[in-house]
């Protein structure tokens, strides 16, 4: 069971997603269609909705709650994205060419309030607190962990467990409750619903680790930004967590954080020093644990055919270098 | 029946919805906390919470669900407040203080989404699906009325559809539905709960038009900010809309409009005009027309004490000059 044949055999309910993703971000209104449209087309691997295409398999696929839950989380994920967008004055004093005209920051905003309206929306279609209560869930995390980062932007003093803590609200919640509502929406029980939850925070916190390695690592034009630009905006992940660790590179990576005229050419080198101090090494390594330990929730599953597919999911994430 | 009174009457129930908002808002971070304690303390009037209270007395009051539809909206009040505060660029190019400090932004975002998802979480204990519609409807319609205020600014061009609209959005569907969630969690009938969505929307464009009004009449003290400020912010409302009409102040408004050099004595001249031009009578009339129409639902209502009340709201938001 490779990748490619996971994502053939759920083609037809990807389209179908695809098609009420369109559906709901269609009609309303013209600033907001084109705003969303982008974000529409871009596509991307729609990891989330594959999860809990998937994890619906342990209960009743065909209930039409299925298609719903997975619209509605990916509707949350896409605002996400959108709010991302939304800016601080202080991004514009540093002179970034993020805004196109205008309008974009509160346009960017309402639009993302747009789409988390419409996740809620779809999903009151079925009959479920449980459900209403994973969606409140994964919002107010979502908007605690972006919180949390503003806080935590170039305070190089933050702790292992402030960045998990960010990572899991960013990232691995939403990956986690992907599984959880597949499962619910199918019928699952609620236990098992559960043993999901984990494999999917696992995996997300394994995703999200390995988008910070890519972040130093990754190719500058598959990228598309410079090598390290997590850590040019004041963004402290894991790479740049262990490699604070190193009494060597600890004073030269504080020293261009917390000057205000740091060089292109002061950031390059910091980021090369955090490139071969074997800190990409190290987390790379966290990122693998976090990933056996969602292959080990599998094993406590019912071992059946969709339970290989989540194992090949496993190691796809393991595997990205993009 | 004085509005003191029904406050008065009130007051338990309303210092239980205080309550709740304040936990809602307290336990999860001291940065989202901070950023909605002042608008909590800042208290308003709570006329939201209290049309639930309200259109809850068609029905049984005392159900739990009326606390907490009352506590949702009014989340969802605040967070659109909250997000009201996010600004763009072009404001501070315009060199307005809003900002105070470097994250306001982001921040002032996020702690919106979360009080939506608060706002969510809360009415999930609740198991109606009707209500998780009428929710996902006010942040939606909440959203869209935004992007348009956004997209009309400055366009002198628009109808007064477009402006009705446009406020319906903004303001008078919150109110509606404000009213009809206190009817639905109390268990009336459907029908009973559409009439009191029809007193609450004609209350709410009565209220938004002379929200409007006072920002050209009303004192600049107790407004907190000079008079037209709307105008200034590009922001048509329906005085400008009426004054627009006429032919002698048409250019002089436009042409202020236009510039990008308009003086503060080039506003303050147009305000002027547009004070003395009758276009205020003529919106006070409108308003007047909205309220006569909140009045006339509640003759098709039973006739209880309850009923007495919301005439008395009414008569109190068509009186009210700050």
């Amino acid at each position: 069971m490779t990748i490619a044949l996971i994502y053939a055999e759920q083609k037809r309910n990807l389209s179908a997603i695809e098609t009420q993703l369109e559906k709901a971000l269609k009609a309303p209104h013209p600033i907001l269609h084109e705003a969303s449209l982008d974000l529409l087309k871009a596509g991307g691997k729609r990891i989330r909705p594959l999860l809990t295409l998937l994890t619906a398999q342990y209960g009743e696929p065909k209930r039409p709650e299925v298609i719903c839950s997975a619209v509605s989380l990916e509707l949350i994920h896409m605002a996400s994205l959108v709010h991302d967008d939304v800016i601080d004055d202080s991004d514009i004093r540093r002179g970034k060419p993020t805004v196109k005209s205008k309008w974009d920051n509160r346009v960017a905003m309402y639009t993302g309030d747009y789409m988390f309206a419409k996740a809620i929306e779809i999903l009151s279609t079925f009959d479920s607190p449980a459900a209403h209560r994973i969606i409140s869930k994964v919002i107010r995390d979502l908007s605690i962990g972006e919180i949390n980062q503003i806080r935590d932007l170039y305070n190089w003093k933050q702790n292992l467990r402030c960045y998990l803590l960010r990572i899991k609200r960013k990232t691995a919640i939403l990956m986690a409750l992907s599984c959880q509502l597949g499962a619910l929406a199918a019928g699952c029980t609620y236990p098992l619903s559960r043993k999901l939850y984990y494999y999917g925070y696992f995996l997300g916190m394994s995703y999200q680790i390995t988008d910070d390695i890519l972040d130093f690592v990754g190719d500058e034009k598959q990228l598309g930004k410079p090598a390290g630009s997590d850590l040019r905006n004041g963004n402290i992940t894991l790479p740049t967590y262990y490699a604070l660790k190193q009494k060597e590179l600890r004073r030269s990576i504080i020293d261009v954080l917390e000057s205000e005229e740091s060089s292109d050419a002061d950031w390059r080198k910091v980021i090369n020093l955090i490139k071969t101090s074997g800190a990409v090494e190290r987390a790379a390594n966290l990122s693998r644990r976090y990933l056996q330990k969602a292959k080990d929730i599998l094993n406590e599953l019912p071992q059946k055919k969709v339970t290989r597919s989540l194992q090949e999911i496993a190691d796809f994430i393991g595997s990205r270098n993009y």
